[in-house]
Formats: structure tokens, C-alpha cells, sequence
């Protein structure tokens, strides 16, 4: 079936020859630039689908021997693949951090992908070295607002770099954080640099028995990565506990004090802006005093929140962000563009030199190829997809965005706070906040609960809030995410709470309503509801 | 000029409805779907243009303040962008590892970015979790051929991963030595583990004074990367110099016990598959062998010469790499994937699990959730293209596109050698071949002059070369790219050669026969061949 002719004469045609306009492919193809809510409506499967099953159609271990024809495969990939994709276009879809893609992405991707530069050396990216590095810069500024002679000066110095375009964003931290400990324990007399000796001989060098790096609780699951890969050690990400979402800095001045009086140095504070799970930013301005105090670096990560520094309503949120060493933000997230597109922009031009690399046939000394300074060797054009938004949105689009994306997420709240059965956790620092389903009595009587009953009764919630995601989600029309919070109210064990985020600029206040409302069905209609209405908290029932 | 309106109306439009069939944007994706050739040749220019001028297009640092039309946008990225790319599609452009790519990519490029899947977890890729665990399968038996039961166990097991799929080779090689370290600095009795305690505490628990990597002086600059981001240090990469392009096992034995029996402890051996140089591929089987003897971690970095495992004419240039511990290989290199499509490949389904990490919201334990096991977090779906081209070309589609490759760089290396004007200095093992440029009297002289006139005969000819590749370039008509070797000729110092990389299909043996007479025509025409022939070595001259 579909098996195609194996010959050089074949394979050419691929390479040289569209397929027909009445092709599967092209009308795939056409679909999508027609109508991309109704193609992903039409192809993506709403009824549940267990993963085992799915796993089925990909259980084949072995290259196919022969060639399919196109359009034999693509219909397999309609009927296999994007059947069971999410939905991201969706409105109601609201657990996630991808959206709705504005549609000048699609044309574009496919001028990406035809034009297929590789961006580690000039050579190969020509023209969009320099977009890269002005990309690189207009974030820079946007964050940093140094003078136009600092731009002048260093967008495009061989010599310099302000920030590293990645993938994404775990690897912008890790690139942060690479840079950041290349410099603590950089070359200097009688030492040539961690770069060169590695970590035990800088160790030894600079007598200190650890390197930590400080953040919340909330810190992105990636710094954990970059402790570990950096050789830090994991044990050494130093985490404190944040009832209140953000790293309190008194405590972290406190802690870090503690732990660089025990012969210890500290590497790094991570303060975050905007959490994954809740939103909340750290108070970066007072962080970045105490990183001082304490003489260390100091990067935020703002991969989901970098974005409101376009809103002049909101941009005071992160006060202070320009402060930071280093900062991480994600294009693909609060910019609309497609999966791909992370940063990590410094601030001083500098910085990026402690992880400088040349070869003999690429990235030669001199050379302004991209590569010699990013953890990413050979990388795609993505660049060129925040260069056009950049431009499209402009900095007053990208402003109204992020201004109704907060301003939904705070009518959302209203209404969970208006709504007697359900309890607003987190309210929005950003566009996500956090909330759970509860029956109006049992609300009340937690308050009053002694320690014990309090948390069987939460632990039920907990049930029920797992219970009502998952039903959710397997009848297909919305998917809100899940995770566990400690928050004020409960701060002596977390909860499990309904996560959302308002991201798709296409969801409206009916499809919110519409959410709530299919929520509070199906949570009455559980045994868990009943049960937590009759008193019965035990999770044996 | 182009400013668009700002209102959310504006911008929900740019969201919800696609371009007009007529708009700029529309007819710049109609051309590159009707003949990306001819788009291509169009648009971009071939008249030199300075960096320092195409910078001046990218100069500004400030975020646009107001929306642009996509039109007018999509006019000024053909002006500024496209112009100044490099036309990867064009036959005669054979110095570099991109090429010309088959047709589908471009609307499968459109479907992946309407899909904008994220495979950090299962909740936002669903049915593309389990297809590129099944193109790591698929990758992992062509590599090291298990039965049906292990692919059966293991493909979809959520306590395994019998690879990491990212953005390429570089972190491909990163994240294979990131493994290789966690295993041999792993937890045992009184130690937790180098992932959690870190480097230092692990070299003193296990008693070393340094860890090192070992590699040929063609081992690619991601290494030295690798061991600078992971802690071990650059001065522990272990490059032995091979003027025969290809690491000695016994060489490698010896320095590899030399370095144990000073208190270090060797971490791995990396055989390479191909260098990007000359395509010399190490004596793998040999390696494998001295890598157990010395008790450490065998990696092949076959990023580009993996896909030679798909014809079974040439597939015995990798043999023994099925005795690696792990594997890279680039599917945008010889897989003829767009840029972004890199895998390390690990021969024990456990070792991935050395980087294991969980997070409550995210990467559950027990989820198949593929950031557990990666560096990088957020990633794109580019799997889908891989899987797409495996299907597409099938094992004999690949195996025609490799031999003929390879019989064309053949064909290619003759043409040299029958050239008495030109030197061939490495013949293709893999599609790559270098040479250089020189009058045929020089080349006789050479081999009987003195060690002092050959090396400033040797000079001068790398002035020549330089000079010719530069013109070439310059003159836009095709496109050699240059490198500096030692060969078994020329051991004492290396000279300087043109390399060519002969992957993009299109190019036929005319394209060749018109890049070698241009080369001639440009040498000729300096003064520097008029030099060499007259005996004037000095570069004074």
C-alpha cells in the first residue's frame, strides 16, 4: 500500500517537485491556511483516547524498508498524529502556556524551513546573524534601556554578545547560569578559569566546599537541570519555602548568609518572574539588593512573564528586573511565536566571553558567528519569527495582549470568588491563577476545623479537584491543568488546585463561564461531592 | 509607512483570518511552494555585500512602537532577509552540510507550527510523545539492531528512553556525556550521586583528580563545549593529533593508561562518524575494544555520518558502533530534516534515567513525560519530520541518496587527482573530500624540497587558497568552503585546503567539473600563482 518506486529518478522528484494541488498534502496544506480552528476542529479527536492506545499506531521499531508516497503519508499523519494532538487554537484549552498562533507564523515557517539557515557561523546564516543579534538587542533594551551608544556600540561587536538565542528556555537558564559560574571562578592569577581546570581544581582554587544557587520553591523544575549539568549538584540549589509564592528576601538574605558562613559560595539567585504554576513574580528589586549584599549574580527568569515589559499599565510588576545579570525570557510564550524561540540576554555584553569557544573551521577568533557563545551548536532561524512579530505586534500589540490577557484572568477570579462552590487560591499577579471546587458548606466548616479534620478534609478536595480535571479533560470540550500549592490558608500542607492561564487571546468570558459552569457539574455529580456534603471526609469512602 | 491599527479588533484579525490570496506574504509562499528553485534565485542576491552593510539593515535596538502591516513587513524580510540568506537549495553552494531539502518539508513546516505541540510532557504533545519515542526507536535498532522484545519493553516504557531528541549534534553530545558522567560518578554506598552532590564531593569520593574525555584533534568543538559546561574542564578534553584523520586505538590505549595511572580517571573515548572536516570516520570497533579495557564510556559522535547505517553498501564504515554506549546523530545533516533535529541515542535503555528528573506539575515520576530525560525542556515537534522523512524515503530511499553521495564525492576526487593543477589531500571516506589549488610545477618541486622551503612553499600555496575561496565566494556563482588540516603528506605543519561536502542531491558532475575550472580560472589569475611558479615563495612578495 502506497508503496513508492525506488529510484534516483523518484527521490529527485521529491526534491524538486511540489506536490499536485488536489494532493492530500497540499490540501492539507490549504486547509490550514483557509481555516486553521476549523482543520484543527475537524482532525483533532475530542473523545477520550487512552495513551495505550496511541502508543499502538507507534510500536514499530523498524525503518520502513520502501518509500510511501506523500500523500499515502500524510493521510497517516492525519489520521495517526494530529487526531491525537492537543489542540492549542482552542479557547477553552486554558492549562497551558501555548495558545492560539497569530497566522503569519504559518507562511512563515515554511519560508524558514525553505531557506533552512543554520545559525551557528555566518557563513551559513548570513543575514540572519545580524537579525539574531538585533532581535537580541531590541530584548535587551527592552529590559536594560541602556543608551543608543550602548547599542551602537556592542549589537553587532564580534567581541560581545548581549544575550544567547536557544531552544527554550531550560536552556537559556542553564546558559545563565553556565556564564554565571564561568565568571565567579573565572581565570585569575595562578588559576586559568573553570572553563579550562573544571570544577574540583576551581573548588580547591578558591577554598570553597559548594557552590549553591538560591531560588523558591516555585523555581522551574530547569534550574534543578542546571545544577545537576553544570556540576553543581543538586543538593545544592538551594529552595526555600514560599507560603506566599515569592521568595521572601529577607529570608533569602538570612539563608544565604547561613550558607556562605559555613564555607560555602553562593553562586547565584534565581528570582522568578512569573511562575509557572501561579504567576507570581519575585520581588526582584529588593532581590537584586541582596544578591548584592551577598555578591553574587543574580537571574531572573521571566521565560513566561518577560512579556509585560511591553504593557506600560503592567511592566512595574518586574520592577527591577533591570538589575539582573542575566534574564531568561520565552519568545514561543507571552510572544506568540511558535515552540522554539528562548533567550537569555545580559547585561553586560561581557559576560558571555566566559563561555566563548573557537575551532579551527568555524567560529573563528574574530568571527561573528553566533555559535562561539551559546550552548547550541548548529540552531534553525527561529530568530526570524520574533524579528517579525517584533515588527507586526509592535511594542503597543504586544501591550494590548498583555494587558486583556491580565484583565481576563482578573474577571476569572471575580467570578470564582462570586461562585459559592468554588475557592480562588492564587489570584492573578499575570494572566494565570489558581482555584478549586468545593461544596459553599464545606468551605465554612474548614475555616473553623482543628489542624487534623482540616487536612483529611483537604485531602478529599484534593480527590475531588483530581477527579473533576480528569473527567474534564477526557470529555474533550476544555482542558484546565492541575498541581499541588501550599498558599497562606494552607500553609502547612499543599493543595491540589486547578491551574489556568490565560494566554489565547481568542478565549472569551463566555468560554470561561462555560468552563465553571461544566466544572460544577461534574463535580456534584461525584460520590466525593456527596460525600464531602455528608461530613464524610474519610478517603476510604 | 505600513502602520497598522492598534486595536484588539486588529489584532484578533491578525490571529483568526489568514492573508489575502493576493497579499505580499501569500505570493512569497506560493512561489516557494511552486518552485523554491526559482524563489531562491530570485531573491536572493549573489552580488557581494558586505557584513558591515547588512548589519546596517539590522541597527536599531528599539522594539517597534506601533504595529506594521504583514504585508509590509513581508516586503522588507525579502529585501533585508531573504537577499542576504544563503541559498542552501543551490547546487553549486557544496561547503557547507545543508542542502537543498525535500519538497513535503514546507507544508509539513506549516502543520507543525499550526500544531505548535510541546513535548516537555505528554498533557501538551499527546500522540507526538509516543511517535518520537518511536523514531528513537526506529534510530536506536538501526544502530544497534536489539530484537522485537526489547523494542517491545522498552519504546513506550515510562521508566526508560532508548534516546534524547533536541535541537542537534551539539547538545546531542552534551547530553550523552552528561549521561556517561552521572553513571560513573553515580550513587553507591556514601555518595548520592555527582547529580546530586555535585562534581567536587564526587572527585573526592571516588579519589580522582580529574575526569577526562579523549578524542581525535577532528573531534568536534561541541566536545570541548561539553566538558566546560559539565565541570570537567576544557584542559581534560584529551585531543591526540591524527595526521591520518582518524584516532590510533593503540595511541589511544596508551595515553588513555598514561592519564589513569597519573590518578585521573578516563570518562569516556568519542569515536567519530564522520568528522565535519574530512568525513573520516574513527576506527570505531577498535575503540569500542580500548574503551573496555579502560573501563569507560564509549561515545561515537555520528552526527553526520550516522545515515550511512541505512545503505547496506557503505553501512560497514561505522562497524562496531553498535558497541557505543551512546550515539549522536543529526537528522537535518544527512536525513535531508530541516535545522533543529539532533538525537543521542543510548545503547542501555537505563542510563537516560542517570538525568532522570521530576517536578510535582510537571514530568510526574511514572508519566512518560519526555523532559524527564532531556536538557532541554519546552521543544517543538520536529520528530514529526523525522518520522515523515523515514517513511517517505524508507530505508532504500536513504540507502540511494548515501550511495550516491558518496560515488559522486568519489567521482569528484578523481577529477582532482586527474587535474594537475590541483592536490587532492584527504579522499572521501563518507561525501566530504578536501584539496587545494597549485601549479603542477610546484607540486612536483615540493616533494623533493628541504623541511625550510617546503613550509614556506606550503605558506604561500595557503595564501593561494585562501585567496581563491574568498573570490569564489565573493563572486556568488558557488560556494567551497576552507579549512586547515595536517595530512599524512604534510605532517609537520597543517596547510590550508578547500573542503566540500557533497550531500544536496541536485548537484550534478557538470556543477562540479564548472566549480573546479572556476577555482582555476581565479588561481591562475593572482599574483600569487604567478609567484609560485616563478620561485617566489616569501609572502612578502
Amino acid at each position: 500500500m502506497g508503496e513508492a518506486q525506488v529510484s534516483l529518478k523518484h527521490l529527485f522528484r521529491v526534491f524538486t517537485k511540489p506536490e499536485h494541488k488536489d494532493s492530500k498534502l497540499a490540501q492539507i496544506e490549504q486547509h490550514l491556511s483557509d481555516n486553521i480552528l476549523d482543520f484543527l476542529s475537524q482532525h483533532v479527536v475530542t473523545k477520550k483516547t487512552s495513551l495505550e492506545e496511541i502508543e499502538q499506531d507507534f510500536s514499530d521499531a523498524i525503518v520502513p524498508e520502501s518509500p510511501e508516497f506523500v500523500s499515502t503519508h500524510a493521510e497517516a499523519l492525519l489520521e495517526k498524529l494530529v487526531a491525537h494532538s492537543v489542540n492549542t487554537y482552542s479557547p477553552t484549552f486554558i492549562g497551558h502556556m501555548t495558545s492560539a498562533l497569530p497566522y503569519f507564523h504559518l507562511p512563515l515557517a515554511k519560508l524558514l524551513v525553505g531557506l533552512n539557515q543554520n545559525l551557528v557561523k555566518i557563513e551559513t546564516s548570513k543575514a540572519f546573524t545580524p537579525l539574531e543579534r538585533q532581535v537580541l538587542g531590541m530584548m535587551h533594551n527592552l529590559i536594560y534601556g541602556e543608551d543608543d551608544a550602548f547599542y551602537h556600540q556592542y549589537l553587532h561587536s564580534a567581541r560581545h554578545a548581549l544575550g544567547a538565542f536557544c531552544s527554550g528556555g531550560t536552556i537559556a537558564n542553564i546558559t545563565a547560569l553556565w556564564v554565571a559560574r564561568n565568571k565567579t571562578l573565572g581565570p585569575t592569577k595562578g588559576f586559568s578559569g573553570v572553563a579550562k581546570e573544571g570544577l574540583a581544581a576551581a573548588y580547591r582554587f578558591y577554598n570553597i566546599s559548594n557552590l549553591g544557587v538560591m531560588c523558591s520553591k516555585r523555581g522551574h523544575y530547569s534550574l534543578s537541570k542546571a545544577v545537576d549539568a553544570l556540576g553543581i549538584g543538586r543538593q545544592q540549589l538551594l529552595t526555600i519555602p514560599c507560603p506566599d509564592q515569592t521568595l521572601d528576601p529577607q529570608t533569602a538574605l538570612t539563608e544565604g548568609k547561613r550558607y556562605q558562613e559555613e564555607g560555602n559560595k553562593l553562586l547565584a539567585i534565581v528570582g522568578i518572574g512569573g511562575t509557572t504554576e501561579t504567576g507570581h513574580v519575585d520581588p526582584l528589586d529588593e532581590l537584586a539588593d541582596v544578591a548584592k549584599e551577598l555578591g553574587c549574580w543574580f537571574h531572573v527568569d521571566a521565560a513566561w512573564g518577560g512579556a509585560t515589559l511591553f504593557s506600560n499599565q503592567y511592566r512595574d510588576r518586574l520592577k527591577g528586573i533591570h538589575k539582573a545579570d542575566s534574564v531568561t525570557i520565552d519568545a514561543h510564550k507571552q510572544m506568540y511565536v511558535p515552540m522554539g524561540a528562548g533567550m537569555a540576554l545580559f547585561k553586560n555584553p561581557e559576560d558571555a566571553n566566559t563561555v566563548r569557544h573557537h575551532a579551527q573551521y568555524i567560529l573563528r577568533e574574530g568571527s561573528k558567528d553566533l555559535g562561539a557563545t551559546t550552548l547550541e551548536g548548529s540552531r534553525n532561524g527561529m530568530a526570524m519569527m520574533v524579528y517579525a512579530s517584533l515588527h507586526i505586534f509592535g511594542r503597543r500589540g504586544y501591550e494590548l495582549l498583555i494587558d486583556q490577557s491580565i484583565e481576563k484572568a482578573k474577571a476569572f477570579a471575580q467570578m470564582i470568588e462570586k461562585h459559592p462552590d468554588f475557592e480562588l487560591i492564587t489570584a492573578p499577579t499575570l494572566s494565570l491563577l489558581t482555584y478549586r471546587v468545593c461544596p459553599a458548606s464545606v468551605q465554612k466548616k474548614l475555616q473553623t476545623a482543628n489542624v487534623k479534620t482540616r487536612r483529611s478534609m483537604n485531602q478529599k478536595i484534593d480527590r475531588l479537584v483530581v477527579n473533576v480535571q480528569k473527567l474534564q479533560r477526557e470529555a474533550g470540550k476544555s482542558f484546565v491543568s492541575r498541581t499541588r500549592l501550599e498558599s497562606p490558608d494552607y500553609p502547612d500542607r499543599s493543595v491540589t488546585v486547578f491551574r489556568v492561564v490565560l494566554a489565547n487571546p481568542l478565549t472569551t468570558q463566555n468560554d470561561l463561564t462555560a468552563i465553571l459552569a461544566e466544572q460544577h457539574q461534574i463535580a456534584t455529580g461525584t460520590k466525593t461531592w456527596q460525600d464531602l456534603e455528608e461530613g464524610k471526609y474519610s478517603l476510604s469512602h
